[in-house]
This record gives C-alpha cells, structure tokens and sequence, in this order.
C-alpha cells in the first residue's frame, strides 16, 4: 500500500468522525434513524470513493440508512433541517436530489429498483445497499431472484448488522449469520483441493478420485446460496475498516455483476448508548445527546393497546400477537415479555403476517396482526383472498393510521380506510377517545364472526367525559355547539383523531354562528344506519372528519351509503385531501391538510359558503 | 420388500391410471387445469397412503394441483362438474370440502397459511405441496423465511416440474436445479468423509487437518440452501415413483420437521399432446380429446391488445413489456417472440414486476406490465409507494378484469378499478369497442405524464358503428332508447364491456317503455367532467354500469365528484354488489350478478322503482 493511498484513508476516517457527531448531534434534536446510519459511515465512504455517483446509480433499502450519502452529496449544510417542514427528508428521494434515483421508504424496494434502474441504463453501474432485514422481505427475494445472472451491471451490498429494526426473525438471518464463516470456508475449499491433488498425486486413493471426477465440481457446490442464484460473492467484510472495503468495491468495479457483497457493520457505532440499546435507537424521538434519555413522553393511544393486550392475554390464551418486525413500535414490547410463546415477530413480512394469521383463526385462535397503516398496504392480497373470502376472524391493528409526520411521504397512513372499507367482510372501528379504543380492543377479543379492525392514530391518547358504553354500530351525540334550538344546522360526524379536533375548535365555531351537534363515530363499518335513516334528513349541512385520505374513505362510504338508499344528501368531507404529505411536525402537517384549529374553521366555513352558492 | 407392499404399490399404479383417465376425460370436456394435475398423480396418492388427511392437513400451492386430491375426498362422483355453476371448484375451498383446510387460489399462499395451521394444530402434520413456480413467489419466500427452523409439524414437498406455467424465470429456478445434483453430492459427501478418514489414518497430511479441525463441519456447509435455512431435505424424488416416494414419506412422518421433500414431475404425464405443449395444458379450455386441439375461439380483447402491442414494439424500441408467469394469458406471446429483449417474465412476482417497471420508467423507457386484475391486488403497495408517489409513467395493461368465469371466486377481478380510482395520479381507460382499446394504447404508447391504466375484460371483442376518435376525458353519447323527445328520462354511462350489454338489451328496455341515452364512457379518470357538469342535471335517472365491485368503483366515483360540487344527485349503480363470486360460466355469471340479459333490465326497472318511491 502505498503512502498516497494511506494518506487517503486516514483522511475518510477522519472524515467518518466527523460525520458521526454531525449524525449524532442532529438526531439528537430533529429524532430520526440514528443506529443504522451509525453504522454504516465508512460503507458509504468508500463506495464515493470508488463510484462516480453523478453517473453511476446508489440506492439504499431502507432509504433511512441514507443520511450519510445525502451529507456526501451536498446536503450537509441543510442537514441541520432533518426531517423538519421543507428540511432534508427522512429517505431518499429524487426530487430532493438528483443523486437519489428513487425513492425509498418501505423496506424492500430497493433490489426491484435497481434492476429496473440497471437496464434502462445499461452503461452506468447500479449499487444497492440492502440491510439484513429488507433482503429477507418477500419483495427483495423476488427480486434477489431475478437479478441473478441477469444484471450484469447491479451490485448489492448487504449491510449486514445482525439485526433488523429490532432483532432479525426467521431462518433467513441465521443462514447469513453462516455465510460469516464461508470466507474461511473459501479458503479451506483452496486447501482441500490442494490436499486431494496431492493425494492424488501421492495415488493413494487414485481410483476412487477417478470415479468422482466429473463429480468434483459439485462437491464445492453450492459455495453459498448467491453463487448458486447466479451472484458473484465477497465476503464477509469489516464494514468499518475502509481499506478493505475499498479494495474490494475496485474489484467488484472492474468485474461483471450481478455481484454481491457482504459487510458486517456495527450499528450504532460510535455513540455508546446507540451500540448498547440498537433498537431503541432505531428511530428515535429528540433525545439528551449526555445521557441518551428521550425526553419524557405521554401517553399515546400506542401505550393504551400495548397495556390492553397484555391484559388480555393473561386470562385468554388463545390471543397471539404478530408483528412484522415492528414490536417495539406496535406497542407490543410487553407482550412478548410475558408471552415469548405467543408473541410472533415475522419480520418484514406483512403478506406473511396475515395469511399466517388467517390458519391460525382458521383453527380456533386469535391473532392479533399489529401492524402500521403505511405497511397493511403490502398485504391488500392477502386482506381480500386469505381473510375476506373466508371470513376469518383476524384482529388487525392499525397503528400510525393518518399522518405520521417526520417519516414523511411514503410513511402516512392514508388507505387503510379505504381498504377495509372497499373489501367485504371487515368490521371497522376508529375509537375517538381512549376509552373507546380499550371498549374496541375487548370487543375484538370476543369478536368471532369475521375479520376486524381497529384504527389507531399517532397520536396522544385523549378522553372526554364520557360514560356511554362503546356498541358496535352505534354513534354518541357528544354535544351541541352554540345556540342549542339551531343544533340541526350542521352535523359533525368526527372518528378517530378528528373528534378531539372538532372539539378543540368549539369556541371558534361558536364565535362564527355555527351551531350544531357534534357526534362521535368509532363504528365505521358498519355505520350506525339507524341513526343514519331516521336523523340526517334532520341536519341541513353534514359534515364528515375523519383523518384518513378521503377519497373512497368515511365521507363517501356515508355518502353512498344514503345514495343508494336514493337518499339525496350532500357529504361535506373534512379528511386529507392529497395523497402525498410531506414530513415535519404532526401537529403542523394537520393543520396544513386543514384538520387542526384556525385551519380546520376556515375550511369548514369554505363548504358552507359552497353549498350556500350551490343551493341558490 | 415384502409381497403385500408390492401389491400394494401395483393397486396404486393401477389407480393411478384410472384417475389420469377421469382427468383427461373431464377436462377435454369442462376446461381446466390438466398438466399440473397429470404430473401430481402419484405424488399425492402416496401422500395419501402415508398420512391421514382426516386430522393431517394437505394444502396445495397452487390449488389447482389439487383435483387428485378432491377426487380421492370424496368428490370423486361429482368430478364431472368440475368448475361448472354449483359444480367441484378450480381451487382447494373448505367450504366444498372438510378436506380442503384453507383456500388456494393465488400461489404462494399456501405455506404461510400452513404454518398458521401447524401452530393451531401441534399435534398434526401439516404438509404443503408447493409448485417449482409457486415458491420463487414472495409471498412463499417469506414463508419459508418463517417456517425455516421453527415448525416441527410442517412438511414441504416441492412439485417440481421444470417450468412454471411456461417456463420458469429468475434464478431460483436454476438453484432447484441444481439441488437436483445434491442426492448424488450427499453420497458423494459420505464418500469424501471416509476418503479422508482413511487420509488421516494414514497419516498423510495429518498436520494440515489438524489444523482445520474444527472447520471440517464448515467444509460441509452448506449442503443445501435448505438445510442451511433449517429444513431436513430430502430428494430429488421421482415424483412418478409411488414406491420412492412412500419409503420417503414415511421416514419424514417419523422425524421432527420442518422437513422439505424434493420431488421432480412431469407436467402433462400421460397424455402426450400435454407432455409435449405443457403451457398450453396447463389452464384449458375444452378440447378435443383425439387430437388435443381447443374448439375454435374467436377474438379477444386479449388477443386485440397482443396484436397492438407487437406493432408498436416495432417502432418504439422503448416499450419494454413485462409479464409475471402470465405471457400467453395476457396477450405477449407473440411480443416476446419478436422482441426477446424487451419481453420480460420476472414469474410469479406482481410486485417485483411494478417496481422493477418504475426503475424503467424512471430512465425514459416505456414498461408496459400486463398482468390479471386479481394478481394486481399484489401489488398494491408499489402502486402507491413506488408508482404514484413519483408519478411515474408505467403502463399497466389489467386483463380479465371483471368476472373471470371457472376459474371462479379467488380469480374475479373485482377491485382493479377501486384501486386505481382510489390512488392518485392513474390514468384510467376501460374501453367499451375494440377500436377503443387499439386507441387507448396508442394513446398509452404516447402518455408520458405519469402512471396510465388500461382495463380489459375477458370477453370477445366487440364493436359498434362508431367513427368518433377516443379522447382523454371525453365520452361519447352512442344512442338514444326510446322516444327521442323522452332522452332526459334516463342517462346510462356504461364503461368497458358494460356497453354492448346495455346495447344488447335496447328492445327489451324499449319495451317497458324505458327510454333514455346511451353513454359510452371508457374514460374513467378523468372523467368526462365537462359533460357532467353541463349536462347531468337534465337527466331524471342516472345509472351507472360497470363490471367491476360496485363499492368504491366507477359509479361512486361520479358521485362523488358531483357531491364534492354540491351537486345533488342519486347514481343508480350497476356494476357487482357481492365480492364473492362462485365459479361458473362468464355469461351465466353476469347474468346472475344481473349485468347481462333480462336480469339486467330488471335490475334497472328496481332501482327506477326504489327512486320513485323514495321521490314521493
């Protein structure tokens, strides 16, 4: 090695010092994915060095591991702005920079991608870093498989931190846990050949050797699993020490691919705190950069479903949890704790998760899939064939339902209304208060007659007063608002979230002359038809809150619900009006989607003054 | 082997035979799946013999390998209403049988809902036969993520005949391949062992062993991909071979799984016109027996968009089309033959597919990915996540979208139209002529302005006397019913093949005196928004008719657009009401869904009654 080149690498690790604290220091105030960038500083140091990314391509699956590529690539002096409105976002994306080439923020897209990526452009070099927990998620096999032997131009590193977002789950990981010794088995492969030739030559078992000759090349196969799915294979890799790394990135550079490489890293690297506790600093909330404590939290309506299911699962022993890599996260952390037999993590597996949960409710269990609104996408399949077409008594949590705020764009849980509203067979229910979300998560124990849904906003759990018992299809009157002989004015259907948001602004409204009934609406589907037929001829302006993307959500599942009753009523609908939402504060996105406070009154006063100009 | 096994096994032969008999003979007749179930003849027979299916539970993946199974559960005598209205089913159903645990329809289910059913019924086997095809399917590669190690009750034995549908795609099918070489390499293994035991007691190069004794183990690993993931493998089987595979199975029986049983068929055994052209056997319609030849069929949609697309591939070196397991079903034959390099098969992998098409479309290409409605509900989460959210322009092609015939309730394509109405940014066409469908993908060939959709439905194609150019956003006003100076009674806007359906029942509504105009609406998003807002308030009746699940489709849609205009107005929606529809017969469907025929005036004379009354 020569002087130069010594020279260079000092300098990257100084370098990687430095990005470290810049790493530490902004998570510390803005939150975000401090462990697994920790982790992965030199990796993409040294990828830099070798590719020209204004030309060749670099993706990151998760998207969350790419701060340290966004700091190398000329978003270090806003990167003070982290997951903040307008700030550097929390995943890649092409439209905050053009050396991002797609975005990323489900775990799993990144290979399938990429081999999209690498034959549009045959000419340049596609480099996907794929972390140990995506590549085990159905849509990176898929695409696992049909890269190999294909692309001649993709390179995937597996950054492989031995565990995932929590702790790695299923097979997939032991087997790469395997793949740790096979660069030792490589060499004793070497060896042994060496020692058959020199038996051979020795001629002391030269006739049986003879037999086997053509079979000597199946005796070293298969070398691992990549060389046999057609990757070429390097590994495994001290994912920190730059030298080696970019001793092999030049290799692997000059060759033709598909080629696969694999480095170990250790997240959270450098920052003690994140070494020791990894899954907690995952994705984490601001926290003392001393001592590594978050600053104190109350009560989400994630803590309120965490202490329920424990409850339960004391004296019902057939409630299984299941978790598609997100425990902590679910609220199901303590569950596992007292049930580590009924308390299954599938990993990034969420196809997985349900149809698994449907042979379990098939056989007389309870499962509970736990899962955010964001990922109950990827089992839409598996919701209508699995679950609906049998009717299967599956319990789904939906958490992080609406908008989740600094994950920004492709985290908000816009369509798990629209989901289970649209798919026969599902029971619905979006608790307004804390209460209501224990009355629901009880109601679903003893719940058997087909699938079921519960609906859970990022959000702190809030109670009113309130001693009306929770019944299925039935909605509250909560109050009126202003002058009480003027309560058919309007009516406010709120669910979820959104009641305490309509509750919020009663002064506002009181204060402009809008008077009517406030109604609490947990039981979305079915709808509280009663209350429906006999009352909303009543009501002269109707008004739906609901904080999903309301297209084909609540507003227009009670809109239809009347239409084809041929009853002719206008739904004012007061939901997300756009499915992209960027990241920032929950609390600032909500108001600027026009469901919080000053905003929310202006935009209930815009549908009033709509229908006014419609109706003369 | 003792005499009564031997007789055994020659009373399974025998059997064996008979059963190919009854499957050729029903399937020449009814259509269906022939090669797959002509290659697992002996497979599960001797599944049979081994365990017992009254408390052992037997999945298939796919499910249409399972009519052996349904013949020897009791469904034998009734084996010649196979996928007939009320008949045997395509797939497994409990509802059908006690002996069809869970429904299998779509692949890669199956081994997900097993290991469901295993955790339910410990003290069971529960053994999953799995397709070459099926188990490169996410969905499966997950399962066997999950399974792997874990659950000592599940059996997998993998049907491997050498292609999928067609051929099969990706790397993994390569892999099994090779397994196919691994029995000979675990004896050669044994050989080498003692090989160098003898080496060492002839001390030879005892040192150098010594040295690697505790790597000797590694030298073996991996044996398999299999083992490595925490399977006990056993194979390659012959899969025609009862006697083999019963000594095999009866070893797996005694051992604590998760075990995984190799075994290699051949599609199509038996019945030579199907062993030579296995895709074409694979799903069928009626044939002749003689001469294997299918009845003549006249043109398609189908085969309408398979003749486009060839032509514009000649000019447009961009277009990229992409299958997933799917080439002839959906019209690409021809294109892949023509353009090997811009046809691709990336296998049973829907959501791979969409991804792997917005990395293209990202780059400037043109992918088209032409794929069922059902198998798109597998790739929801790309159409929202990796699709919409960067607004890419991937085309999507959606066949037999709508009622698919006998192939039955998994197979409709029922939501195709709520997804892409629901997400934004689609583009969506559902043409109701052949010329329109030939415009659309013209049009589609040029639409470069984000993510377009094309709906066909599984019908011969049809055509009016119509010289009006089909453009974006327009519809077309085809004929008025009736008296002309009574054209504002009723207004029906029919989409896709909804059109020729209310064309063929003019008389019958003339007849009841129902007069009205006739819209043509193949422009779906957008919709015609001008003549909505123009026109539809001169119409007394609105009626909205689609094939598709009515709930949040089509007719909502329109609804919805005049209730967020504060237009008032009742849709009376035709489209279908039930997500659950049996198999049977396309036309005898439609016409109990009450979209075809008679049914559908009636339908339409209910839903004018149910508004006068209401208009009272």
């Amino acid at each position: 090695m020569d002087e130069y080149f010594k020279e260079e690498i000092k300098k990257m690790e100084y370098q990687a010092e430095e990005i470290r604290q810049l790493l530490i220091e902004t998570v510390s105030k803005n939150g975000g994915h401090l462990a697994s960038n920790l982790g992965i500083v030199e990796v993409t140091l040294a990828l830099h060095k070798i590719f020209d990314f204004s030309k060749d391509k670099l993706l990151f699956d998760v998207g969350h591991q790419s701060y340290v590529h966004k700091i190398l690539t000329g978003r270090k002096d806003r990167f003070d702005t982290l997951r903040g409105r307008n700030g550097i976002g929390p995943f890649m994306d092409p439209i905050e920079s053009e050396s991002d080439p797609f975005i990323s923020g489900h775990a799993g897209t990144g290979l399938a991608a990429a081999a999209g990526i690498a034959l549009a452009n045959p000419d340049d070099r596609v480099v996907v870093v794929v972390g140990d927990a995506s590549v085990a998620n159905g849509h990176s096999l898929e695409a696992l498989n049909n890269i190999g032997g294909r692309y001649k131009n993709i390179i995937v590193v597996l950054n492989d931190n031995e565990m995932s977002i929590g702790e790695n789950v299923g097979s997939l990981s032991k087997f790469f846990g395997k793949l740790m010794i096979s660069e030792k088995y490589m060499n004793l492969r070497d060896e042994v050949r060496s020692i058959i030739n020199k038996v051979r030559k020795a001629n002391m078992v030269l006739n049986t050797l003879e037999r086997m000759e053509i079979s000597i090349k199946n005796f070293f196969f298969p070398l691992s699993v990549l060389e046999s799915l057609g990757y070429k294979y390097f590994g495994t890799l001290d994912g920190h020490n730059i030298e080696e790394m970019i001793e092999t990135f030049k290799k692997a550079k000059r060759l033709e691919g598909p080629i696969f490489i694999h480095v170990k890293t250790q997240k959270g690297k450098g920052y003690h705190f994140a070494e020791e506790d990894k899954e907690k600093f995952h994705g984490i909330s601001p926290f003392n950069l001393e001592t590594g404590d978050i600053f104190a939290n109350t009560k989400t309506y994630s803590n309120v479903f965490a202490e329920k299911i424990v409850e339960l699962g004391k004296t019902d022993k057939d409630i299984i949890a299941i978790s598609a890599g997100m425990v902590k996260g679910t609220g199901l952390e303590k569950f596992f704790e007292e049930f580590p037999e009924r308390g299954i993590d599938v990993g990034i597996s969420e196809g997985y998760a349900i149809t698994f949960a449907g042979g379990l409710a098939k056989y007389g269990k309870k499962p509970y899939v736990c899962i955010y609104s964001t990922f109950i996408q990827r089992g839409f399949s598996q919701i209508i064939h699995d679950i609906s077409l049998q009717k299967l008594p599956v319990r789904f949590i939906i958490d992080r339902a609406g908008i989740v705020g600094e994950d920004g764009k492709t985290h908000n849980g816009l369509y798990d209304l629209n989901i289970f509203l649209t798919i026969p067979n599902y029971v619905v229910i979006s608790p307004t208060t804390s209460n209501e979300l224990y009355e629901a998560i009880d109601l679903s124990a003893a719940y058997d007659s087909g699938p079921i849904v519960i609906r859970i906003p990022r959000e702190v759990s809030f109670q009113i007063d309130d001693d009306e018992e929770f019944v299925l299809g039935k909605w509250k009157i909560i109050k009126y608002i202003g002058d009480i002989d003027k309560k058919y004015e309007n009516i406010f259907i709120a669910t979820g979230s959104m009641l305490k948001e309509i509750l919020d602004i009663e002064n506002l409204l009181s204060s402009k002359k809008i008077n009517g009934t406030i109604i609490s609406a947990a039981s979305i589907k079915p709808l509280d038809e009663k209350f429906l037929l006999e009352n909303i001829w009543k009501y002269k302006n109707i008004f739906v809150l609901e904080e999903s993307y309301q297209h084909n959500s609540f507003g227009s599942y009670i809109l239809n619900f009347l239409n084809d009753k041929k009853i002719n009523k206008i739904i004012n609908k007061i939901g997300i009006e756009v499915g992209l939402i960027p990241h920032g504060k929950r609390s600032e996105l909500l108001i600027e989607c026009g469901l919080k406070g000053e905003k929310l009154l202006e935009r209930i006063e815009e549908q009033l003054n709509a229908s006014q100009t419609n109706n003369k």
